[in-house]
This record gives C-alpha cells, sequence and structure tokens, in this order.
C-alpha cells in the first residue's frame, strides 16, 4: 500500500475498520445499535429508543443516547485502523426523546493533529429533529483494528 | 410540613423520591445499577461491568460509564422533589475499566440557583481509583416524583 | 416588517444589532478586537496577539483565545436582536499561539430551539491552521440590541 | 531534596514556581489579577470587574471571568515545578458579574494521573456568591518555572 492511500483506499480501510471493530462490540450488539455507514473522519449509527431506554420521567435516558453518540464517534476517530480512545466528551440535550424513536448519530472529524482529535457528533430523530449535540476528544494509542498488511 | 423541612425530612423525602424514581427506572434495573443512597443534592450508584458492556477495545464503554455517573447526576438533582432533567454533560475519561471491575459513582450538588443547577460526579472502581470525572447541569422543570402531600 | 423578514432584512439587522453591541462593548476595543462580518448565526472576528496576552509559558494565554471564540460567539447568538447570553462554554485548545499571531474566529449556529442555542467557533491562526474547537451555549434572554421598530 | 519532599518543601516550591510564573505573566498583570495564595494543587487569585472588562449588556464579559479562573488553574497545576498546559476547559455561567465586583477564583486539583490533570475552580464574587464553575483538564510538557536544584 502506497503511503498516501488513494481515497478509494482509505474508504475500502475504514469499512474493514468498521467491521472487524464491530465483530467485538458487544455494547453495540446489547444496545441493537447499527452501523450504518462509516467513512474515513465519518460514521452514521442508528438505535431504535427501546423501553428499558426509559428514565423515571418517561424519555430516553440520557445514558443511551450519549452511547449512540459516542459509538458514532469510536467509528469514525478509528476508520484509519490506527487505535484512538475517548479522552473526554461533552453533550448538550436539545429535545427529548420518545420510546420507539428511530435515533441516527453522525459524527465528523473536526480536527486532526498528533495524537489528538476533536469529533462532533449530531443526534436525530425520526423527524430530523437535532435532539443532542455531543462533542469528543480522542486520543491515540498503539495497535490497529485490523492487521496492517491486510488490505 | 413546615416551610424550611428540617435536615431529617429532607433525607426521609430524597429517599422516598428515590425510591419512586427507581420503580419506573428500566434504563437502571436493566444495566443492574443499584441505587445505595440517596440524600438531599447527593447520590451513591454502583455498577458491575458485564461482558455486554465492553468496547472493541475490550475495556468499558464509554457509554456505560456515562450512563452509571448520569445516574447518580440524576438521582441526586431530584432528590428534593422537583424534577429535573439534564441540560448538559461532560465526562473525562481517566483510566480504563475492565470486565468484572465494580464502579462506583458518587454526585454531589456544587450549585444550584433558579432553575439551574451544576452536579459533579466521581466514578471510582473496587480499587478506590477515580476512573473517570463528570459534571452535569440539570434544569428544572414541572412536576414532582411523588405527590406533595404525601410524606 | 414582515413576521418572516427575507435574509436581506434578516442580515441588515444582524449588521445593525453588531454596530450596535460594538459601540457598547469595552471589552472588545480593549483587547483590539476586530468584528470582521455578522449574518444571521454567524459572525467572524480577528485579534493580534499582543505581547500582554502571553502567559508565563510565552504562548498565547487561553484567557485571551477564549475570549476571541466567545466574542464570535456572543455576535453570532445575538444577531437576530433578542438578547442572548452565554450560559456555557468550553474550549479544547489544540495548537500553541506566539506573539504578533493574527487569530481568527468564526462562530456559526448549530440549532436553536426555544431559549438555546448551540454555536461552533473555530479559531485559525493567519496560516489557516485551527489552534482552538469552542462550542457556546446561549440562553435568550428579554431585551434587544437595537430598538425594535428602528429598521 | 529528597524523592518524596516533605508538605513544606512542597509548599515552599509551590510558591517559588508561582513567584517565577508571575513575573513573566504579562497577561496576569495587565488585568489586575493578583496571585493572593498558591499551594500543590491548589491556588487562589482574584481580580476586580473593572470597566474594560464589561461586555454590550454592561456585565462582566465572559472572557475575563474565564481569564481569572484559567488562572487560578494554570498556577494550581503547574505548582509542583513540572510545566503544564491547557488540553482544553468548560465554565458554566451561574450568576452574572457587575462592574466594580470583586472575583476570586479558588482551584483545586481533582485528579492527576500520567501526563493528566484535572482542575476544579469555583469563582465567587465579593458576596461569597458562586457565579461560575470552571474545570480544566492539564498535559504535562516538558520544562520547569524554576530551575531543578534551585530549592
Amino acid at each position: 500500500m502506497p503511503a498516501h492511500p488513494s481515497q478509494a483506499d482509505a474508504l475500502v480501510l475504514a469499512r474493514k475498520v468498521a467491521s472487524a471493530m464491530e465483530k467485538q462490540d458487544a455494547a453495540v450488539r446489547h444496545m441493537g445499535i447499527r452501523i450504518e455507514d462509516v467513512a474515513p473522519g465519518l460514521a452514521r449509527v442508528r438505535m431504535e429508543l427501546k423501553p428499558e431506554m426509559l428514565n423515571s420521567h418517561g424519555t430516553g435516558h440520557g445514558g443511551f443516547i450519549f452511547a449512540l453518540a459516542d459509538t458514532a464517534f469510536a467509528y469514525s476517530c478509528n476508520a484509519g485502523n490506527e487505535a484512538n480512545v475517548a479522552a473526554g466528551c461533552s453533550i448538550e440535550y436539545l429535545v427529548p426523546a420518545a420510546c420507539g424513536d428511530v435515533l441516527t448519530a453522525v459524527a465528523k472529524e473536526r480536527h486532526r493533529s498528533g495524537r489528538t482529535g476533536i469529533y462532533d457528533v449530531t443526534v436525530s430523530n425520526q423527524r430530523n429533529e437535532i435532539i443532542a449535540v455531543f462533542r469528543g476528544k480522542s486520543h491515540r494509542i498503539k495497535g490497529t483494528s485490523v492487521p496492517e498488511g491486510s488490505f
């Protein structure tokens, strides 16, 4: 593989990484999160808000909305096959979510330099209302998701 | 009940509220979170990190650590029997969590004025290492968790 | 003025508001911040990093970089002539700034509903490197910057 | 100096570091910030809100309140004579500040591990009202504030 892979190669790699991550991602399976699309610095994931995801006010528990956004963040910041973990995250809740809502989180890389990256995630419902915005800061660690010579 | 309830009354109320919240809290049951103690402006909750809570790196998924902290936040900011929801939250991850770790989140009210409150949450593991710090901002809405004349 | 002003009207109003704000904005004058452009939900401001804005490491003091970003945030969230104040802000520093750097902060509205708005600000230097990202949450209060019938 | 300095030594060192930092800190002088006390992991700083620190609403400009909090953060996270810079900060504004208010920011270390530290800062006015809370994340870099053998 050349030092500067083509955009097409980078997209193929991003999807291989996502596929490898998903196989080992117990949390994603458990919450029924579907990894819809992953590209370099981008990810779109989806989840239906189920009854066990409601809080005592009967609306979507912030923890699950966060987990969905965090998943989009994780798949976008790992798309280059360099392992990255979350250093910190913030979320602002804008509109409550209801049982049965289908939530989509889209993560985009805003900045990357050295071992640090900044990713912005928007969480929307099935009416395209933005219900939360999330910002994640990633930290690169050693390791890859798929063996380096495998693609 | 007098306008300025005694500390003892406030503690009784906080525990009634927590008990009422817990009965309706599907997310807490689903994650196996135990509400250990609630007092005015304070809450301590506990969760064991189970295999389905791991991410693709094999460590605790940030979403579940967040959810535990968020739960401590929710029970502490609702302890006065005025309904409060999260307006925004931030979390900083300090140390990874491993499968089987028993995590404790302790929330403390830092400030309350008007309809806004600030709560700090510390998440520790069974070795008393702080693994994450969380800050939540609450927004008071209409409603109570237990009927106002019931205590 | 019609209930739904044209885009042209909104742009004229945004600039009138910015001009009125700037006249009363002692902090902006004091720091030498230039309000370069304001449009509905958008603002671009500029500042040269002067010797008195350095910290003890000899690089740009985070407080002044924050103040520049915060100014872009303030002018963008007030552009509709409804008074808004900051409820909370976060900043991530990515690259240090040096004495003499000319910094540009661009604020964009991400979301607005009810009395709350979310604004993202990017701070760049004269080499177009992003040196910091900022997110502000606004809260609408009573009042306007220019009299309501004056345009 | 022994590997584990006594608390008294650590306090002497913290004050030497603060004194060395202050001499080079143009921003602190420019804003009239007084470094009142520094100890290991702690700092208290004070500033009067002057007319040039007001925004267009006539209240304290968020940038200067941030700068005061950020200064307390900087002096507390550098007190051990290892150079630290801010990686990111967040602030929540709770009560507006008025011209002439005397603001005190107190920073406390919440956590330190590896190269990362978390510091909480509370900003109060002369009536002991908390007007803002701030959280800073520090990142250790190479270097010291005072020569290592000088104390």
